[in-house]
């Protein structure tokens, strides 16, 4: 089996969940659905049904009540370790902005999932968290700057969620310290808080280009806190003509073909199929399948963006895994590539490709990077 | 065979047809096709040849004039008898806006088809029917609700088609009753006619919202009277955000991953796959295993969109069936779903959601509904 | 094997190339791809090795360093021949726009392909020529006509990249002659050059309308000077509407199921599927069958936008003939098309419709065709 790195995940829950609670966890809706209809009565209820009830000890495509039956019978924490690794990780890249008093810290994920664990450092985040520290508005850039530093000391890249806050049209330029210094002004009068400010969120943006660490990019679909059209990937276009280290472009779908094309005319451009692959179930080869139509091959990234449930990422392991090999064995029946190829692109996409983008060792030791002075 | 509700359909021509009238209605163009081409030389065209030739005693893929000639000596009463008894329909729900003198009825349509009919009312067509009854500005908006209410106390869905006439990228709010006056004078004014003020149209659309009927929207393809960009259903964002009602987003392609994706994180949206399917032939099993990929399944609903012609329907329906049935015996052949949820899913997206969503009891018949007052 | 004719393409380098610059010359981006991966480590490299190895008489699949290395001890000439006649066109359409000193002439590039060649006249070219001449602002309007009746007497079509220079929200109405006139006084002034003034873009475009040829629109990718979302070719529709005469849609990817809408709702638009299928090499297929979802089959056209390699000739035809044969069978398979539809919508894709649009009598020559009066 393949060396997988998940280079894009966040935490999961610490504790036991009832039914609704889990139906939720497996969704983008933040919603209860109809009455009537449940949120598993779709491909991510298939696809736990398919991948993790065996991991529990139970048939493949047990009911769901049964298999929630079994997961609390065994206990939290004895099945996320199992579930964890289930999947088979060797390294994990944890987006740490979500976390919460309710979950689990990273060295224990890590541990339960028998993986050496790697930070993405969130930069809303961060910069909310400046926000409530009482500095000024003259302050805040150069705070922000020195927490961010302090932050990302041994983080393999920071990720930005502006597709959520302002879409991703942003413009090419950084905003000027002025116009940084009056938005700081008014979203602090204001309390801090949520950051919507587009002005803050694209000197933000560049304050994580300048850490000098590949960035991460929610793109494509989430939850409905999003405009999905101002989340097509292909909106940055100005943005990443203006810089030049590595751009990750998360999720994508539904504009996963426009994100291939990024990635084929940006050098420093590149897509992860994660959250994608991880809700699509059986359709996840489809998909899969069109990402790898214009990306060149060593352009394409695995994640799982698992969150809160360990299922999420035994789902997005198992189901990337069969997948792609479905895929390969499509395009060899086609006489399209060749069996060493075909290793080839499975060891890079599953790793190789990781390994080389976030400065990773083998084994998930982070390389030194030298940072670009800003 | 399960029971198949056609969620949302139109009524058919009473009497004979030319072949370029035929040929006109099989395609969304109203201009005839270049010399040496045919709108017949398209997936529409084989779908005929392959749902509707064995049904009036010819063999698959007769060639369409074999089809014509015998259509004719059948006569078109027994031929739209024959095609839509084919079909198998239990009910019919039929927007009987595009009414006229040259249409069947929908009772005879119904009689003819074997099956039950109820009414969806088209809103832009009743709003445009109350202008022409000498009501002024002042009184159009009671006048319009209480004509609504009267024409929908039997009907099952009121439709909007505000993606012709404004696009989609409809604001959250309810126009001002100010604004309303002022723009219904202005329309008034003009002698009424097509309703194209956007204004009008939001006030026409909320009246739809407060009849508590569910609300069907076109979104996606249609004939070129509608700017295709504008028609995304993901541009409805923030008007589903105001609302909690169901609403069903028809056609949506080519946005149905879209759809699929506002189906999973709007609890009251859905996504039906009419004139999609019947207008891909071959294709339809692809596309509609794209919409399979975020919509819960029980959020997607079966219609054929058919109009003008009972082939239409007869397609829709036999397109459908064999289209899900290959899809899911691909996910079986996958091992990715249990033959018992294959068949839920089938019951549910050929009749249960309608008979859910539309509040239709078994046989058709409509259930009370409690009204939301306005 | 099918006759074929290339609806669109460019010339190819004359001379040897080196790895780098044989690279870079199969991708759409400009600047070399990152360390540690190349751009031949994708769908096009894979095609290279599928199809143009054994064509030069190495194995399928030979790694490219020795694929390279063979075409370079063939020798540039000798292995054009052989490529080009391996695609074996019986006519090319070329695009004389992007000539220059190190390009091979039409002339020479027909008689190594065995093939006819006929010229497409790209308009901004043109126009630019036009500004180079001395005319002055008041005379460019004339000037420009005037050399565009001589570059088009023997011309088959004239192409517009407007989609680069400006987008294709182009707006239904020709600009006003002043407007015009001022526009070109303002690029004249500043020396003429890269035309990007969209006032006279459109202008030029509707020029080339006047000329009375099929007019080919570049849409959807290509390099990174465009924006994508801006070269969806549904952006097109109110100049589509104020036309008449042939625009054939180029590309069209990843917006190629809004083109097969637009091809059919606008009896004068085709739908090319060149360069997508030459560039997504075992995903052709896929593509290839979402073009005929909408569009009628007599409006689909095949070309390969080949530019600088003859490789990108072969695989365009190859892959595109495989893909078609696979598409087919599988619809064969499925049994919803005879094998005698099958083998008329194969004839008239790779041939007839190209030969009906551009009015190419059979064996390439050009159909005398009535000019439309200005």
């Amino acid at each position: 089996m393949a060396v997988l790195i998940d280079a894009h995940c966040h935490t999961v829950v610490a504790g036991e969940l009832d039914a609704a609670a889990f139906e939720l966890a497996c969704t983008e809706a933040h919603l209860p659905a109809p009455a009537g209809t449940s949120y598993l009565d779709s491909q991510v209820g298939l696809a736990v049904r398919r991948w993790c009830a065996p991991a529990l000890g139970l048939p493949r495509h047990a009911e769901i009540g049964d298999y929630l039956a079994r997961r609390s019978a065994v206990g939290w924490r004895a099945a996320t370790r199992t579930l964890l690794r289930s999947a088979g990780f060797e390294t994990l890249l944890v987006d740490t902005g979500l976390d919460g008093p309710d979950r689990l810290d990273t060295a224990t994920l890590g541990d339960l999932a028998g993986a050496a664990v790697r930070e993405v450092v969130r930069l809303e985040a961060v910069a909310e968290h400046v926000a409530s520290t009482g500095v000024d508005a003259a302050g805040f850039a150069a705070a922000l700057a020195g927490v961010l530093e302090r932050r990302t000391a041994h983080a393999v890249a920071v990720k930005s969620i502006i597709a959520y806050r302002a879409g991703l049209a942003v413009p090419a330029e950084r905003p000027a310290a002025a116009e940084v210094r009056r938005a700081a002004g008014d979203w602090l009068r204001g309390g801090g808080g949520r950051l919507t400010d587009p002005v803050l969120l694209r000197h933000v943006l560049w304050a994580g280009v300048d850490t000098g660490l590949p960035l991460q990019v929610h793109t494509g679909f989430g939850d409905r806190d999003l405009a999905l059209p101002a989340a097509d990937p292909a909106h940055l276009q100005p943005f990443l003509g203006a810089v030049d280290g590595p751009v990750v472009l998360l999720h994508c779908y539904p504009y996963h073909r426009q994100a291939g094309w990024l990635a084929q005319v940006y050098p420093h451009v590149y897509l992860d199929v994660g959250l994608t692959v991880g809700h699509l179930g059986v359709r996840a080869g489809a998909v899969l399948a069109e990402c790898f139509e214009l990306a060149p091959f060593g352009k394409v990234l695995f994640s799982t963006d698992a969150y809160l449930l360990p299922e999420l990422y035994l789902i997005g392991a198992a189901q990337f895994r069969h997948s792609l090999r479905r895929m390969l064995d499509a395009w060899r029946a086609d006489d399209a590539i060749s069996a060493a190829d075909a290793a080839r692109l499975t060891e890079r996409v599953c790793a190789g490709t990781a390994r080389r983008v976030y400065a990773l060792a083998a084994g998930g030791q982070r390389r030194p990077v030298r940072r670009r002075s800003s």
